[in-house]
């Protein structure tokens, strides 16, 4: 019953009209012949009929009936193998991947819209090509030659997948204490021997081979997060030849009966001596384990984003179609018994509460992808430092504040039906099970607040902040002469104030407690995240407002007006929360926290 | 794995020093000689030992099992017969029946602590004697002395049970469309036709007869809520003697698949030429459901307060015993590798933000309990009218505030857990999925709002608001000289204020647009709601401060100063978002809202 529709013309319009992707991509000397506008839209054209035609149907099997596991072996959800090949036979899984090795190279700007699609048609299954996606990275970025020659080309075709083991069970945000050990053999290889939880897709028949990026520590490695190093383990050994060789001693022990995403196998993996190969230097794990983190945790967010656009389309549907009462000006539908609920006004704030999220996130991902694309694509020190420095500050906003709102979204989706939405088989009970797992794992938001407050924002004593800050009021200064548009930059102006202050007062505090930091973080994130989407919907509505006579563009004006309206000053409330300080959260003493 | 412990020693401070409730009983004259606070405290006990040792340890084998449904009949999730023996055996069930017909005629303040123990030990139970408590107050309130006589004693004994058929297919809040039809029999009795859904506890074998009170239309019933009549429709006709005679035509056709509450049967009941009787006068059926509507609506709110109550009991036990990176301050368990995550602000931010949401919420419930005793029990007109009023005012405020902060409460109970918050067997998202049904059934949360803002607010002109507004400045004027609480008297003052101002402007803007009173409504109602909690948190503190000596009160004080500086400031941010208005809700044409 539930259906997903690709929202391809809104992508379009992000991409060609707010952030003029085709000059951007023309102007970034790494991306020269790789993309133009038209192979993008055919790309996206594609992909949207995958998504709502073959990955979106098979949503709710995945959740009925799971991946299963039997004799240490994953069988994945009904459906999900054939999807998979349909996936990867389009092309897809590469999509992103480095042209030498058999990936297509495109930017992020573009995947980004993939993702969404994907990730918002089915999420058990997208989290396959985005654990593959993000393992390629890492083996791309700090992988041997022969590394990346020998398992890149057929991760990138689809045709093995990839895993990242990370996580045990002592051992979450905390990796310096993982136990997980990797002796070395003569021959060059190691011995991998531990026991890791939480393996997305660490198992399963859809593809040959998996291709495990592990996180262990060599006999003699410090202690802490400096003694952590990276390795490759194979389930099949690669032949010589490329073949598929012995069965590596590395299986799937259980997997996780979960909340939500049950599509998808989360598997305990053990590791008896496994071979493995070294990827990057010695020691220095985490440091390759971050270079994908970035791309991986807007992703994330991104999923937040798809999820509540499925919620928010099916929401409308039976808004429009569910007769309940009249509206409260009088009856609308005259000839029905009841008028259909879309007239009542706290179902239409619902409604817009979730499109002005949904439409603001797409830009705003959009936007950090942008600065992932300056970063890895331009030929200019200068300006891929300054992507970077953008990237390192937007992208825990990105992945915690779009997980939260996308959970709000996506509660407010099931609220609109009513009863019929804690039934399952409506579907938009699943999308709040499934979106839960984004504000939780790749770092929890309360991780990816600490990240952002204490080493973005405080760490660089607000340095990166001013260059966010720099970029939004250039585009405040630029639509000085734009009278129209002063309704959207008026209320920007004073939340960035507002930000500004705020990042002052925290950088302050904790001065003279460290406890501030951590005190401050969540609200202040979602204060930045509030802020960061004003910005985009003043970016859109500059874009919109000449050519309302067109329905799209009215649209996109009066949702702008919503969102300026009814949802931004909600950074007033928390800000004055985060001034509450540290001093309320420790109070309590620790041994009082027992219910009594 | 997850526990409960029945919070005791705070209701023992709600009941004894905040509302000194023995005083109330005394004073009440149709409580006259029914309880004192020793008897009180006893079946508080009881009901203690009940809900921890036998509820709480069968809630996840309800959520895991369901109950099932084969061939017309359903059975009760593993465990749930026996534990109902247990509980009606207690005398629990009858607990605020008359006493006329074998009830034990218990004030509210004292049912409203059983009823959140049983409900924060397990839900899906509670549901079964809750729904029987409120068909017994309608039937008590408008059945004859006949049907009275014949069904109150089996069902105040927990011997029969009872159910609220309401909701059809195409009628859930707009009641006035329901089909259901009873068509009079020469004997005084109706043939009962129609399909109800969403019907909880339907039907079950944990009582041997099932009482429903049913809404139906009379042939010739005018249109609309002002045609509606309540039939009581037993699942087994009662012979004169008392005996269980034939089986009535009102059958289980399915129950639901549920995201939540899974343990309960939530049915499809179709009744075909049911025998039913007619309750209270013909065409005030839904006058008959508003008697209970108050109690029910309360006790919705109670069950967000007990399973967030239940969260983060275990929330607490998981970060006191989590280990995780070290505390910002320094390492505090330097034996061990890692500190307890309790150390982390954040995640400080996030169990006080439960204790003082849940704490808050005790005492408020306990507020509306009083009211609700006054309204029930007192002899004195003018009395029974001023509570009236406030149980009016107050009640969705209750069910609705309550429960939307119950889901924050679990969600946050959840986050504490990290990636295990997701996996089924640590008990914390069940928590999640059975307190949503909260903000949907009983009216859901729009609607509660709607009932808040429309009826209560607007609808009196301001003049409910002014009796709740006298309460609390009475209390404000009471501690003029307690220079120790000002700190919690002036935000109180502040909020107050808000309060007073942003009712009015919905009032006067509600004028010029009826469209007004439900765009500002949930918002709103949180604005209330935020405030009447710093009201509760004050109370509270002016007890506490004194006794700072004994661990209990310096946490309750503390508690008090986390909720005054870190939660009431977000009402600042609802004010202004509702000061936006209802015009940007209406912008969007209906027909754009549909993704282009």
């Amino acid at each position: 019953m539930p259906e997903y529709k690709a929202p391809l013309r809104d992508m379009r319009f992000v991409l060609n009209e707010v952030f003029e992707a085709d000059k951007l991509w023309s102007s970034l000397a790494g991306l020269e012949g790789a993309v133009d506008m038209e192979t993008a839209e055919a790309i996206l054209d594609e992909c949207g009929k995958i998504a709502s035609q073959v990955l979106a149907p098979i949503n709710r099997d995945g959740d009925e009936h799971s991946s299963t596991w039997k004799d240490g072996e994953v069988t994945a959800a009904p459906g999900f193998k054939d999807a998979y090949k349909t996936y990867v036979e389009a092309g897809l899984n590469g999509l992103g991947g480095h042209p030498d090795f058999g990936g297509m190279g495109m930017p992020k700007t573009l995947v980004a819209q993939v993702e969404e699609m994907v990730q918002g048609a089915n999420m058990a299954f997208g989290l396959a090509p985005m654990l593959t996606a993000g393992a390629c990275l890492s083996l791309n970025a700090h992988g041997s030659q022969e590394l990346k020659e020998k398992y890149l080309p057929n991760m990138y075709s689809g045709e093995w997948s990839g895993a990242m083991d990370l996580t045990e069970p002592h051992a979450g945000t905390d990796l310096g204490i993982i136990r997980t050990k990797a002796v070395p053999n003569a021959d060059g290889s190691y011995d991998v021997s531990g026991t890791k939880i939480f393996i997305t897709w660490g198992d399963h028949d859809m593809a040959d081979n998996i291709i495990h990026l592990v996180l262990a520590k060599l006999p003699d490695a410090p202690a802490g997060p400096k003694g952590i190093s990276l390795f490759l383990v194979p389930k099949f050994i690669v032949n010589d030849d490329g073949s598929l060789g012995e069965r590596n001693p590395v299986t799937c022990g259980s997997i996780e009966h979960k909340m939500g995403i049950k599509g998808s196998a989360t598997c305990v993996m053990n590791f008896d001596g496994a071979k493995g190969w070294l990827v990057g230097e010695e020691n220095k794990g985490l440091a390759c384990m971050f270079t994908m983190m970035n791309y991986e945790r807007l992703g994330v967010g991104i999923q937040g984003l798809g999820i509540s656009e499925n919620s928010y389309q099916n929401a409308v549907a039976y808004a429009l179609d569910r007769t309940q009462s009249r509206a409260p000006t009088g009856a609308v539908a005259k000839e029905k018994e009841a008028d259909p609920i879309i007239v009542h006004p706290d179902v239409r704030r619902m409604l817009m509460t979730m499109r002005s999220f949904n439409e603001g996130g797409r830009a705003f991902s959009t936007y950090v992808a942008t600065w992932l694309d300056k970063s890895k694509f331009s030929d200019n020190e200068e300006e891929r430092k300054h992507a970077e420095t953008m990237v390192a500050l937007l992208t825990p906003v990105a992945k915690a504040f779009m997980s939260d709102v996308g959970l709000e979204c996506t509660i407010a989706g099931q609220q609109v039906f009513g009863g019929h939405g804690f039934v399952r088989e409506w579907g938009q009970e699943q999308h709040v099970r499934d979106i839960r797992i984004t504000q939780i794992y790749e770092g929890t938001n309360g991780i990816q607040a600490l990240d952002l407050m204490g080493r973005k924002i405080a760490g660089t004593n607000g340095a990166f902040f001013r260059v966010f800050e720099q970029d939004i009021n250039d585009f405040i200064a630029s639509q000085a002469d734009n009278e129209a548009a002063a309704e959207f930059i008026e209320p920007l102006k004073a939340a960035l104030e507002n930000l500004n202050d705020l990042t002052q007062w925290v950088i302050d505090s904790a001065q003279s407690n460290p406890n501030e930091i951590g005190a401050a973080s969540l609200e202040y994130l979602h204060v930045f995240g509030y802020t960061a989407f004003a910005y985009m919907w003043a970016k859109m509505a500059v874009v919109a407002l000449p050519k309302t006579s067109d329905d799209f563009y009215r649209a996109k004006v009066a949702t702008a007006r919503f969102y300026t309206k009814r949802i931004l000053p909600r950074y007033i409330g928390l800000t004055a929360a985060v001034k509450g300080g540290a001093d309320p959260l420790f109070e309590l003493d620790q041994d009082l926290f027992e219910t009594a």
